[in-house]
This record gives C-alpha cells, structure tokens and sequence, in this order.
C-alpha cells in the first residue's frame, strides 16, 4: 500500500485519501501518494500570523540559538532521510548535498546570525549621523521584522536543501514560514518536515508544510508577507505578475535555471593542470545530479584551437561514468526525477540537436545498470558541439534540465564574454584561467549578467567547493533569466525578510530606538565604575567621564623609545614643522594607550578581555601640552547565549571612546570590543 | 506665442510642432506647449547604450568628481530656474526644495560617492572569507555597473528634484539615463536639462529627456536595465507588471503616494512644546507644496481627549496662512499644479466626506489672493475629523493629493500604531513625544510599515528637517502601497544600478578582481620600504615583512608607566594566573604600538598621516618572551582627486597589518589608513 503524503497545517498532519501517485525515479515503482484533501488556506495563513507573536517574544540571538539546535537534531536523524531521498535518482553524493548540504546551511546561518546580529529584534544599520550642527538631530536606518509570513516554493531537485536555505534566514528574521516543495519529490519534504516537527524545537507556526497545490494561498497574502520561488523562468514570470502580489507590493523573489557557462579561457593550453580543471569541472556539472542543478554548465565556451582536445577529454571522461541504480557503489550518475522529467529532456536535446552537433550521447548504446532500471528515468550524458554560437541564439535559450551541455568555441577573449552574456543573465559562470590579468578584465564584465563566478586554477582547485554549488556565505541568484533575485549570501539574506526604515530625531530617541548609544544622547554616570558592572546590570548609555592627563614631550620620546616608532612627525623638529600640523605632535598610538590608562580598571572584574578595536579615527592632532580626558560609554551590549569553559556566562560589549582636548575638541574617536561576564 | 518643449534625444533638442498646452496654474494662462513629434525610442536607448563606454571610462571617483562640477553649475544657474517654476504654483519655498533640494542632491552623491566608493568601476563588498582550510580558496562579492540603461518616470509635483535625486545615484553607478517628467510641469525639467546640456560636464548620452509619453521605451528594454517609478500607486501597479519588464526581469524601483501619518504620543500634553510641534507640523505638511507632496501628512492621529485642542490649534494657524499668487511676498501657500488635479482633489475630498467631519475648509469662503488667481489651480487648506478611524477603510485608503488631512483619535498607543499600519505601507511616520520608551516602543513597530520615521520632541525640533523632507543619506520609499521600493539613503541608492556578484577563487584571483589585496594572494617584495613610494608608483600587493621584537617583562612594566594601563592581565600575577590565558600578557596597545615601531619609515616621505585604524582584532596573547614581527601590505588606493593647500595631489592607502608571532600565528590584525602624497 502506498503511503499518503500529508499536509502540516495548523500544527496538525492533514491528509488520508491518496491522489496523484509519486513514482521512483530509478524503477517506477510507486513511492507515495500526495493527499486528495483540499488544504484550508485561511487557515494555514492566520496559524502562520499567530506565530510571529512566539517567533518575536525569541530575538535574533535566541533564534539562531534554535536553528543550531535544529541542525543538531537534524544532523542525528539524517540516515532516515538519505533512505528516501535515493528514491528521486540520487546518487549518496546527490543526497548529500540536498541533505547535509540543507542541514549545513541551518548551521551556518545559525553561526552567522550569532557572530552577526544584535540582541533584540532590531537591527542597527549604522553609523547614525548627525543632520545639523548642533548636535540635537540625527537620523540613521533599522531592520525590523516584517510582521508577515514567508511563502517559499520550491523546484523537485533539492526536496530538503531548497526548503532549509530559505527556512534558515526568514526564521532568524522571526518570519512564520509556509513551505512549498515541487510534488514530485515532495516525499523527501515531508520526511524531514516530519523530523523537525519531533524535535519540538520551533515555535508553533514557525514552519507549515504543503503538499500539492497553492490553491488561493497567495491570494491571502499582504504587504507585510514575502513570496520566493525557485523554478523555471516561466513560471516565476507568471508568478511575477500575481494580481494579489501587485495589488500589495508583497517581494517576489525569484531564482530561476540559467543556462550557465564555464569558459577556458585563452591562456590556458591542454598541457596546464587548468585543461584538466576545466573538464573535469564540466563533465561533474553534467553528472552530478544528473545535471539537474539551477546551476549546472549547460555551455562550455572554449577556445576554438582547443575545441577537439576538450571534446575528446569529456569523451573519455563521461564513458567512464558508470550511469544506473544509485543504490550501487559502482555508480556515478543516478536517474532523473521523474519520467516527465525524462520526456521534457529528451525534447529539448531534439531541439538542440537542430542547432548542434551530437559528441556524447548516443541513445541507441545507452544502458544504465541495476534492477528494474528499464522502468526507471534515466537519460545519458549529452555533450553538444555548436560551432557557431554567436549566430545561433537557440544554444543560449534552450535549457535541457538534466545531463546536458553544449560546447562553444571562441576566438579571443571579448567574444568568450559576449557569449556568457547570451545567456541574459545566469546564475554562476566559471573562469578557468592561470592569469590574474585576465581574471581582472573578464570578471568584472561577466559579473554584470551572473550572481557568482569561480576563477579555477590549480590554487584554488584544492579546496574548491566546485562551479555548481551555492554557499551559505555567498550570494546565490542572478540577473535576467536567472530571476533577479537574492538568496543566501550570508546575512544579507536575512535582510530581505526585515523592512528598513531611516529613523530621524534627538540622539537620545535614536538611542531609545535602536538599542544602542547614539553619541548625543544622554549618558547614566554614576560613581561605580562601568568596567565593575556585570554583563546583566550593565546598560547602554552608562558612561565614565575620566580625570585628565597633559601630554609632555617626556611621553613623546618614552613612547618613541618604547615603541621604536620615531617617525619625523614625533621627533623631527625641522621636518615637523615644516609639515601640516607645524609642530612636533603625539603618536596617535600613544594617545589610544594614554586613554586607556585613563579608563581602565585595574583590578580583576566582569570585563574579562578587550580583544577588538573599530573605527579608530585620529580626528585631530594632541600637541606637547595638550591635555586630553575620555569618555567611555556603554555601546552595545550583544548576548550570544553562549558560557566560558567553567560554564560561566559571558556577552559582547562595544563601548564608545571619545577622547578630547582641553577645549573639548574630539582628537580620537573608536569603538572598542570587550566579553563581559555575566553574574551568572 | 508659446514656446514648444523639446525633447533631448539622441544629443539633440528635437520637436517643432506644438501639442498639448500646459498652462499656468496660478492664473491659467498658456506656459508652454509639449511637441507634437513623435520620438524614436529605438535612437534614445542606442544612444544610451553607446554611452556606457565613455561613462565607464571615468570611474566612481571622477564621475562623483563631474557631479560635484554639475552641482556647482546649476546652483550658479539657480534663478532661471526659479522663475520658471514659480508658473507651478509654487512659493518661493516650495520652489527652493525642488530647485536647491535638487542641486543639493547632486552636492550630496558627489559627497558620498568620493567618501565611500572605491577608484576604478568595481566595488569590493567584503571581507573576503576563506573557503577552506588550507587558504588557497576564497570568497567575496564585487559591486559593478552593469552595462544598462536607467529609466527614471516622475511626478509632477518635484520636477527637478525628481529627476536629478534618480540621476545622482544612478550616473554615479556609470549608467545612462532616461528622464521622462510628467507632462504637465515638463516646462520646468526642460529648462533644468537644457542648463545640463550647456554646462558641457556629462559625457554625451549620461542624460537624455523625454516631453511627452514613452511610446515604445519600455517595450526596448533589456535585463541589464532599470525602470524606477514615482507616481500614484496604481499607475506603479500597472507598469509593474509590463510584458517586457517581467519577460527580461528589468528592476523596477517605485515609490508611489502613501497616507502618511502623524502620532501624538499619548505622553504629550496641550501644555507641552511639543503640542505646538505637531500641530505646526501638521500645518506645514498640509501647506507646503499646496499638500502636493508623496510624504505629506494625510493622516494626523491624536489622543481623543486632545482631539479637541488639536483641531482648534490646526484651525487658528491655517487661518493665518495666506493662499494665493506665490509670487507675492505674504502668499504662503500656491496653487496645484494644474486644473485636472484641482478637480481631482475637490472629488477625493467629497468622496472623504461621507466619511469624516469637515473642521476646517469651506470653499464658500475660500478667496486667494493676487491677479487672475480666479483662473488658477487654488485649493482651500482642509482639515477633516474621523471620529471612528479603526472602522472606516475609506479615510486609511482615499488620497487627496492637495492641502488635506484627517484627524484620527485614538484610545491608547497600540491603537495608535494599528492606525499607522492602516494606510497599508507608508512612505513616512511623525511620532511627537517626549519619551523615549514610547519612541523605543512604537518606531520598531511602526517600522515595519514605513520607509521613515521621524521622532519629534523640543530637542530635534531646532533642527529636525521635518516629516516632509526626504534627505540624501536616508531611504526614500515604504513598504506596501509606497511601492516596496528604495531611494537615496547614501551609496544604498547607488548599489541600486549595479549589480552584486559573489567571486570565488585564489586569493591571488580575488585581489586582482576587486582590486584591493586579499590575505593569501601573492604580494611584491622589494628592497624598498612600501612607505616611500609615491601614491602614483605604490601597487596593490606592494608588502614589507618587517624584522622582529622580542616582548619582555620590561616593556610590559615599561608600557604600564608610560600609559597608565595597570590592568590586572598585565601587572598581578596572582590574577594572570587564574584568568582565561593563565599568565601575564602583553598590552593589546603595546603589540600595536611595538608593530609601528617595527614597520614605521621615520624620515619625511611620501606617507603625510596615519589618520585611522580599522577592525584590529587581537586574535592571540602575545606573552612575555613571545617574537612578534609584521607584515605590512598595500590593500586599497583610492584617488579622490583632491589636492592640499599647496596643490600637491594626495590619496588615501590603506595598508593591511599581520602581526605574528615566533610559531607564526596570527597575533593581531587590523588595516591603518593613512594619506599618501603623489609625485604632482
């Protein structure tokens, strides 16, 4: 019996009368059902805006605090989900970028979002900047959740990791979020949806799941909500226009397949190391997957003296990839997703081939190994050669989702370029080159029409993370075809499910604001000491007003001595006076100790180490007989959720220095970085 | 006879024959004619597209340069430009925020763009992060132009400020633009153009004008281009979904009218200032421009007990304001902008009516003053009252674009803000009071439904540039019905026209692609000290791994003296022992200082000044008897294009700093800036 897929709306698994039956893509046997059961999606959206009240009582810290623990729990369930996943084609390699590939993503965004944002639920896109000369009025930007709900859709080929990279960064911006998989695939979905509803650690409505369509979901959608889709160009065109989506501005983001390039460039000859990259980057982009990435090289833009050697060396290469039962050791390519996967392929190639020439992929000796596979949806690697594809629009147009690519010849370098560019926009291009300059020229051009590009040599070749893959860190989508769109890409990704606001007022409101000191506002002095105050009593705003110190040339030349730093500005008389300042004046270096002679506090306490500095600004010069003060200034105070080995609490505290002279001039100007214990 | 209004296509001012007649919308009579010929959108974006070399052959630098020499042009120009704007019905006030708010626009970008953006065309948004472990892999982002054409659609209400705030950010960028003012106040964009054409600054094709409609423009568009919008609501709808905009996934940025509003805090009392502070706020919105502003106040929302109080202060001071011909010294308020929208304004207000009490703004007594005003566009100051906001859609959703606001009462703050976030995305928010806590409650919240927030109180009020106001270096543009989109708010604005790539590779590759030296990459080593070379002869990459230092006990207690740092880490054993590194260790300043010392060329050269220090980390304790040396290494250069007092040119360098120890870890790090001299 076939098992019933099943809806998480509402907190409950919906679902018992089967419907569309999903088939393995290597036998055709059915694997499970999508549930006949119509979804109530008024429901599934008020559940979904029920949830930003529990998502925001959590601030960015305790969130990501969640995510690592997902991505734990996730990571020790993971054996279940590679059991089902081998039933869409994929090899263990295949699986294991969709699954512990998305389960990466949960950890590094859940890493970022720790290093990267604040305590609270407000972001402070600083520096706040002062809009008068009297100092009353100031204006800067925050990021505040969005108050609304994430829909995300997604494509068949990545049932888990395309969920888990949209999930990591809308739920760290305390977005509720409804997620979407392509049906064919969407038993894998559902598996590890299943999973992270037993591990009890999101907040009800954090996450709701849909099998099968979206019905009048977006039409339930306003402005505070936010759709991305992954998927063909088509269909994020269509989506593009949703009448609902227009009517209240709601984002659209969109990644879309791309026919993405790798080019040789003209440097590189078939005896370089690079050659070999170069084929090797491809053949895998054809293979993996069984080229059916958003991402793969579908055009292979080499020069034209060395189109022969290439097709040769892929020809080699592919006849050595064993293609059948992903089950077995032996095998390096596994099926497509489904038979209509299968049949749209095979179409395409057709189309192709009355624009190119047949290299690889004579489907006449093609035979995948393993039982059953004659039911299965397996399609051979086919490498095209197209020898005019500057006057042949269709190879830069016609995308075959699977193990498909076209080889381009090129004669010199701006024509390689001009063929990257037909593409309209991709999502990833390769650079194979040896040379820095040509990597100088070429990047920057193919950067205007591509959301990531790799320049391989034989440096990089070691630790290379390869053409196909997106990285948590870097951004992922691209210009025109590839759906203008922006994914991953570290925080910056969190960012798109926050609103920005510009907030203008006195500096004391824009402290109250964005939770942290804004120089202006007013200040908590006390008689304790702030360096003495544990990381929960302290607060933003408490500041130290030190005592005074003149600077004499005595500290000129003991510090010159100490340091070996006698630069001419410190104790050429001649040459100084001769330059800007007119006189001899303090190392900005001294004047940083000299203050923080002023504000330390010697003995043992909560602030257990100063282990940062930014922003340092020597905004004036400290002249023999200056005397100069500082002030010290609780900044910003980021609890990490985190405890040294003794199991003791720490936090991130920033302070504002300012130090000036005699006249209150400010002559330095710096943040610096301290861990400050907690009482407990 | 009146003047025919040419368009500016091509590199040519063309069009003969009159078409429609725009008239004066003080007395009515004929101002101009748009011509009758129709305009070959095919040459317009052709010539556009030829101007992206020479743009691009200037870089950021020198094009924030031309910006600054534009600014200066027009401000000497400025009067020929008030007389003619002074036919929109504007006060010499009004027209001061167009005209000057336009040019100072310009002052801005150029500002921002010489402070913040890189020499050459290629941003580099960093850090570069390691990819791995082994450090021959890398990743960042770069920013660059991408290769397109702006087309910038605007309203009638600012017509030189509207273009020229797209403009700044985008030829910045190194696009070409399109401007297409709307028809009816175009009179005053083609003479602020003409002024553009004569000053000869721009290279041909940075700027051409459209009188008239756009024909075919948008349907020649391509994925490298951008369309921003700012107009009504509906219009940005329709536009939004264009066949070949969504075809090609061409950006398109709006910012469309919204219903703003004001809060009065419910901390503010009729006795405080700041009473008198909303109330003239919500005057000057509603007078200023005749009303006719995207960020004007359409909804002034108010405790119900001070409803009252509110509505007779609002009556008494627009009862002082003199409504007629703006040319006259005591007129404080003009006329609108044309017939069609007096006609438009008077329906929206009916419509309102039904809805909301009239306090103030009977057109039976409303008589403006001057000659021929009988014949203008004049529309009475007019106040309404919604007595109950929370169950009236019509009052959060009607826009009357003219000299009109409802007073909304409330019963606490939350239904304050639920108010706000009625007008479903807002452009702008006021909130009047005197609390910080209530401004730290209430902006996040409002946040996420505006694109800024004003907090008024006494202390910003003597500076504060007002709700109405949006400023160069803050976001212009809200969520929802204000479009979704963004503008100004600094560089922001300017990464809106290129496009963002992230970039794999060696570090080597890395340095040669953004053009700034990535830890890793190879570096050039010579006998001479980097320090004195000339900024013109100093390379990217140019290093010197300095000599070494022992640290001693002595120079520990030697830097206590000196600096007045007696910190327990450095000084008391007993306490060293117990801590988080288990022994004394040097000063973090020390390490510093000392790596001065040791990379310093002391006697006078071409390095002037040593000004700041960025992102020091101290990664390591540096212990006593630990060796430490430096590495120094040219990371930016940056031309301003700027000279000192003796005309001798100078640019900023920034180096980066590696101080590592005898094992060879990682110490400290941080980049210095400093001053470089050129040879000339």
């Amino acid at each position: 019996m076939t098992t019933t897929l099943q809806s998480w709306i509402g907190g409950r698994w919906i679902g018992q009368e089967s419907a569309q039956v999903l088939r393995s893509a290597v036998n055709g046997r059915p694997v499970a059902a999508a549930h006949a059961e119509a979804i109530d999606f008024a429901e599934a959206v008020a559940f979904a805006r029920a949830a930003n009240k529990p998502l925001l009582a959590l601030d960015f810290q305790q969130r990501a605090a969640r995510l690592k623990a997902l991505a734990k729990f996730l990571m020790e369930h993971k054996e279940s989900l590679y059991a089902i996943s081998a039933h869409t084609g994929a090899t263990r390699t295949d699986s294991w970028i969709d699954i512990e590939g998305g389960i990466g993503t949960l950890f590094a965004y859940a890493s970022m979002g720790s290093n990267e944002l604040p305590s609270g639920n407000v972001v402070h896109e600083g520096p706040a900047m002062p809009l008068g000369k009297k100092g009353g009025f100031a204006g800067t930007h925050i990021l505040v959740p969005r108050a609304g709900v994430a829909v995300h859709i997604n494509a068949f080929n990545f049932p888990i990791w395309g969920l888990l990279e949209k999930f990591a960064p809308s739920f760290i911006a305390g977005m509720p979020c409804i997620g979407k998989p392509a049906t064919a695939t969407s038993y894998v979905t559902e598996a590890a949806v299943r999973l992270i509803d037993q591990s009890g650690i999101l907040p009800p409505g954090s996450l709701q799941l849909v099998i099968g369509g979206t019905g009048d979901l977006l039409d339930r959608l306003r402005e505070q909500d936010v759709v991305t889709f992954t998927g063909s160009a088509d269909t994020a065109a269509k989506l593009r226009v949703h009448a609902n989506l227009i009517r209240h501005s709601v984002p659209f983001n969109a990644e879309a397949d791309s026919l993405n390039c790798a080019i040789l460039a003209p440097d590189v000859t078939p005896d370089d190391e690079e050659f070999d990259l170069f084929v090797k980057e491809v053949a895998r982009e054809m293979t993996v997957k069984a080229g059916q990435k958003c991402t793969a090289i579908r055009r292979a833009i080499v020069p034209r003296q060395h189109v022969e050697a290439v097709a040769n060396a892929l020809k080699a290469r592919l006849a050595k990839t064993v293609v059948g039962d992903p089950s077995r050791e032996d095998v390096r390519m596994g099926a497509l997703a489904s038979h209509a996967q299968q049949a749209d392929v095979a179409e395409r190639v057709a189309m192709l081939r009355q624009h190119a020439d047949l290299i690889v992929g004579d489907a006449a000796g093609f035979a995948p190994v393993g039982d059953g596979v004659a039911d299965g949806a397996f399609f051979a690697p086919t490498l095209l050669l197209c020898q005019n594809p500057l006057q042949t629009a269709a190879v830069h147009d016609i995308e075959a989702f699977g193990p498909v690519s076209t080889l381009m010849p090129y004669d010199d370098l701006d024509e390689a370029l001009e063929l990257a560019t037909r593409g309209r926009g991709s999502l990833v291009g390769t650079l194979v080159t040896r040379d820095p300059k040509i990597a100088a020229k070429a990047v920057p051009v193919a950067a205007a029409w591509h959301g990531r590009l790799l320049v391989l040599d034989r440096e990089a070749a070691v630790e290379s993370t390869g053409h196909g893959s997106p990285l948590p860190a870097l951004k992922h989508g691209g210009p025109g075809r590839a759906g203008g769109g922006e994914e991953l890409g570290g925080v910056r990704a969190v960012k798109h499910y926050l609103q920005r606001a510009a907030v203008q007022g006195s500096p004391t409101m824009l402290s109250a604001v964005t939770g942290e000191f804004v120089r202006g506002a007013r200040v908590n002095e006390s008689s304790e000491h702030p360096f003495r105050r544990w990381f929960e009593d302290l607060q933003v705003g408490d500041s130290l007003l030190t005592h005074r110190r003149t600077v004499t040339e005595a500290d000129i030349v003991a510090f010159g001595g100490l340091s070996g730093d006698y630069f001419y500005m410190h104790f050429d008389d001649i040459a100084a006076k001769q330059s800007q300042f007119g006189k001899r004046i303090a190392h900005g270096y001294f004047v940083l100790s000299a203050a923080a002679g002023l504000f330390v506090s010697p003995a043992p306490g909560p602030v257990l180490a100063n282990y940062g500095l930014d922003t340092l600004r020597f905004t004036k010069p400290v002249g023999i007989g200056d005397t100069i003060r500082a002030r010290l200034t609780c900044k910003r105070k980021v609890d990490r959720q985190k405890r040294d080995a003794n199991g003791v609490g720490q936090g991130v505290v920033a302070w504002d220095v300012e130090v000036t002279n005699q006249d209150g001039e400010l002559v330095a100007s710096y943040d610096i970085l301290t861990l400050v214990s907690k009482r407990s």
